[in-house]
């Protein structure tokens, strides 16, 4: 059983479907098919604003698109040191932006807080352009590489504290809907109204097959994301498969409904490790857990064929951090996950213990 | 109707089955599955020889990927003018490659000809580096862009040339199996045996969702290929749904079924349109049909609901060029083309003439 | 003898004079010293006009960094296929600008035409974003790659054109002086007035060690270039010594006399090899002559010591193209050749005809 | 009397009059001229081996071209975090290299440390390509952005540990000569002997107008510098007036004496300021004193025309930090810095205490 990601799984049956049945008759091309702008639609009203609307099919294209329109080459990306999109990309985000730089910040719990960013934007303000680069875009993980939510009101203050400094703020919203769900806020509330100016819609990881949507509350800060997108080889040229996902994700909030699943699932594998007392090393706000393992019963799992990863992180709260003869590991649970693959694993933790 | 692009039908109910099929239970993410493994043992079944093999959604990307991994940034790409790396994919090569330099030569039917590569290699030997670029790579377009296709004799000549030059040997493959089923020859005949270094082997157009492998037949330059995949954003994690796709086109020959298929309905077009007296600009060697209109029956024709598109271009033989009253369009048939369409569209020009 | 380059010259003694002059005592850095103040109100002086300045050491970085200013990365930049900046600057405009795309267009004389120019305009014109590049500038070389000059009526033609289909107007002006005293019009009127927005002001042919002003007409244009500067390593930390060649370059007229003298041994040496029955390729209007030498003239000349190059070019009128036993050369000549220098090849010439 | 900077200064006399005496005749262009390959040799004798050489103006521009060379874009470099190229080069690394990743780590002194760099190997070590960047590149700072120097052995422990995970290791030797002359060693022991493979040579601060070598030891490594000088503009034509500045520059130990004088007047200010009760935050290793001035101090001293910067820097051991009413200072002293100027400043401060 696998709790390794929630990349490990396929895609929801209904999106499944959904893409099965746009495969009738012709349509047109390079997203100016019909249901492209009906997913334009839905956004809107999910947003409850007018935006614009980039589809594309990985969330590292997403969030590299996203940051190359708000980072000009001379600029700085402030985000946390262990994002995504500064740890696992490859560089994407550079190479998009054609060398802009990424700052990694500290934080506890993978999240960002005003002081740590206000003391590097103080820092920024004394070194006279043009040379030092400029802090452009700070970027947010939503949920963080570590599980934990930014609230609506967190992200407000960091968006105010970006924003008044001239930087834009990006949301990376791999994992949004676990967010969303778990806060129980409106999408609107979680994004535009708290400042966010351009949100990379995830939709992958909670139930599509591949694809995610650049989301620009502000379209003026959309220009030439067609041309970056065409160019960077994301405009796909059958477009109707990547809007017809999103449309399926989206209609009769089904998206909200596969996320609410997958965290269901996260709090009753939570659950199950703490009532058999397992620690867990940070808050289960979406679909991750970050459990202190005993090396013997995490030998035991692997040797059962449960599948997660041992996760080294700075993000841990030190009075979390592993003792000698632990370890720390992530179980990512999705929309897929059953009950009883996770009864499965909580036995054998039970029968270890 | 539609005769605009193969690009505007679906993907061939064999592919959607077998994404469907594809989706079940968990899966090794970011092109590790198993499926994925077999797409590579297939495709070195089709070419009879060891190669390495990057999968991904669109042809711009896997060209983009494949002259980044030929050329450097101070290098040069020859090319035909027309060429969708020169023309359609927004810079692209250029973006990927880091700033490497597109040359685009002419050539009637959209082809090259040894003498004007020649001619040109003459020219940049007479140039001392490092103050002018250097010639890197050649790609050439298969079948091309005005539906001609090269023989294997004409690309081993032109990629003995470049060879000789020190030029790698790119092809562009967006219609490979439409150019190899008119050939009659095998995979490895059109391709490494003749000289190419890599091809983008295109999926999408004949039969695919969104799916092209980037095919390196001398692993050795397959160096990096993955960390430009990666960094540009065309790694899936959901890889599976890449390789399913790919694994069903190539299974019991799938995909050459298809490229007959499409190639047979462009040449019931062809000979019916020159049956009635319609002037055909170029020989029809693939899937592509460029015809010579009187703008009264082109006129009928759009009235009539037929989709396709006027396409000025200079690879027309001057015999062929059209005289005042007349327009020159492209028709595109896929593997979804069927006779009836193909008829009714001939019925329109019978009856308009 | 050398005819081979403006480039194989030293500095003006009044220029390498200042220079030393300026070694003195502390100024300010990267470009903040009182003599750069000064160069800037020389340029306003000069144009007639506010503009901003940005002094750099190479004609190549000039050029680089102007495009990539006018030229997004999904931009093309439209030149005479024979312009330094696609010849021989081995990818410099490609790099700076992120990508962009140079088209070479044909012309004889090394000049650009309205009609070639519109015909490529009109083409790009039908090309629908974002699928190819956008024409974003338009650049000229002034004198051209063979010497040749713009009128101001040929360049507002051009540059009308240009702003009329939304691009920009870039000036290569490395043999700017040259052109502009044969010309015998104001830098006002060969430029701005004639709808140039952004110059690259040459001087270090024509007199300076190593010194080119970019000059911006409009400084709204000049957005973002100090940190293009800094940040391709441009920007000099003892700014002084450019500043200080600038200044004695542009006071009291002295690049006037310079460039005056050039084209003074220029037609001295144009006017008696076509005494001596050589014919003259092109017309000389800088500094720079294209004759067609017999070639045992040729090696006559090269064996008495003569240093000049060989020079193919398209640029040559039909009627002019060398014969068999023929070949084209390129002589050069700068402020610091003398009357005895060039009467001595004509001497050679002389006894060899 | 100006401490802000080693770049406030002009150049040495004898730099200057051999600038002037190069001013002589036609000399082959883009660094062919003859002076050129002398300064090869002296650099050979002075590294006491084989080496590639690339002149350039500026300092960023022969760090960004170093670390361009030894990391691809996909590649990260290691640098202290206020490491001049992380901090004050505008992203000139990441801009030639093509979008690297430049992982500022922390270290006291300004100095990185064996343990800081091996846990962040360790740490990269266990992200799989290609997902991570890979570290590629080391590079130190000699002397360091604080004024401190590595010893050879400290460089030695840290290019092992770097070419053990099959990074390269790059210097910026922006003030290499005042490093150098402090400790006493050979050139060959603080650079190659120890590790380094590439350096960049500075010469600018310590006595040239504009003039760095980038100093490449495995002539291997230097592939494609010379393109990469070119493509990013830094060629000079007219080359010699670069060779000649460093010609002088190393001609009779010219350099080291430079350096040694602005030593000798870094020690003479140091120690006259501690010796009247101003603390230093850091030991004085080659011409840059930070001291810790009471801010009455600090303020009578820029009322009394001294200039020199704050500057803030985690670089200072705790024990030194700044108290309530302390400002932390930089004072550089360079070649030309009198110790009439040292003594003026000294005697503003005993007056102030």
């Amino acid at each position: 059983m696998n709790f390794g990601s929630d990349n490990v799984v396929g895609a929801s049956p209904i999106v499944m479907d959904a893409l099965a049945r746009a495969n009738q008759g012709a349509a047109a091309g390079y997203g100016n098919d019909t249901i492209a702008a009906r997913v334009t639609d839905r956004l809107k009203a999910v947003f409850e604003r007018d935006l614009s609307v980039f589809l594309v099919t990985t969330g590292t294209a997403a969030n590299a698109l996203s940051l190359a329109a708000l980072a000009p080459p001379w600029g700085s990306v402030l985000c946390h040191v262990e994002a995504h999109v500064n740890q696992d990309e490859c560089g994407a985000p550079e190479f998009f932006s054609g060398g802009a730089k990424l700052v990694g910040l500290p934080g506890l719990c993978g999240k960002l807080t005003p002081d740590v960013v206000a003391a590097h934007l103080a820092e920024a303000s004394h070194a006279p352009p043009p040379h030092a680069v400029k802090p452009a875009a700070l970027t947010l993980t939503q949920a963080t590489e570590v599980g934990t939510v930014y609230k609506p009101s967190e992200i407000a203050t960091l968006a105010d504290l970006a924003h008044s400094h001239g930087l834009a703020v990006h949301m990376d919203g791999a994992r949004f809907a676990n967010a969303l769900v778990r806060l129980g806020v409106s999408p609107a509330e979680l994004t535009w109204k708290a400042g966010v100016d351009i949100l990379s819609f995830g939709a992958t990881k909670n139930g599509c097959l591949a694809a995610e949507a650049i989301v620009v509350f502000d379209p003026a800060r959309a220009d030439h994301l067609a041309e970056r997108r065409k160019r960077s080889g994301h405009l796909l040229s059958k477009g109707r498969f990547l809007s017809a996902q999103l449309d399926a994700y989206l209609a009769d909030d089904h998206w909200l409904a596969l996320a609410r699943h997958a965290n269901a699932m996260a709090d009753r594998l939570a659950g199950g490790l703490a009532a058999r007392g397992i620690r867990l090393g940070l808050p289960v706000e979406g679909n991750e857990i970050f459990a202190v393992l005993p090396t013997g019963l995490h030998a035991t799992l692997k040797d059962a064929g449960f599948v997660y990863y041992e996760w080294p992180t700075a993000s841990l709260p030190p009075e979390a951090a592993p003792h000698a003869g632990e370890v720390v590991v992530r179980l990512v649970t999705s929309f897929a996950t059953t009950e009883a693959e996770v009864d499965a694993l909580l036995g054998h933790v039970a029968r270890a213990s």
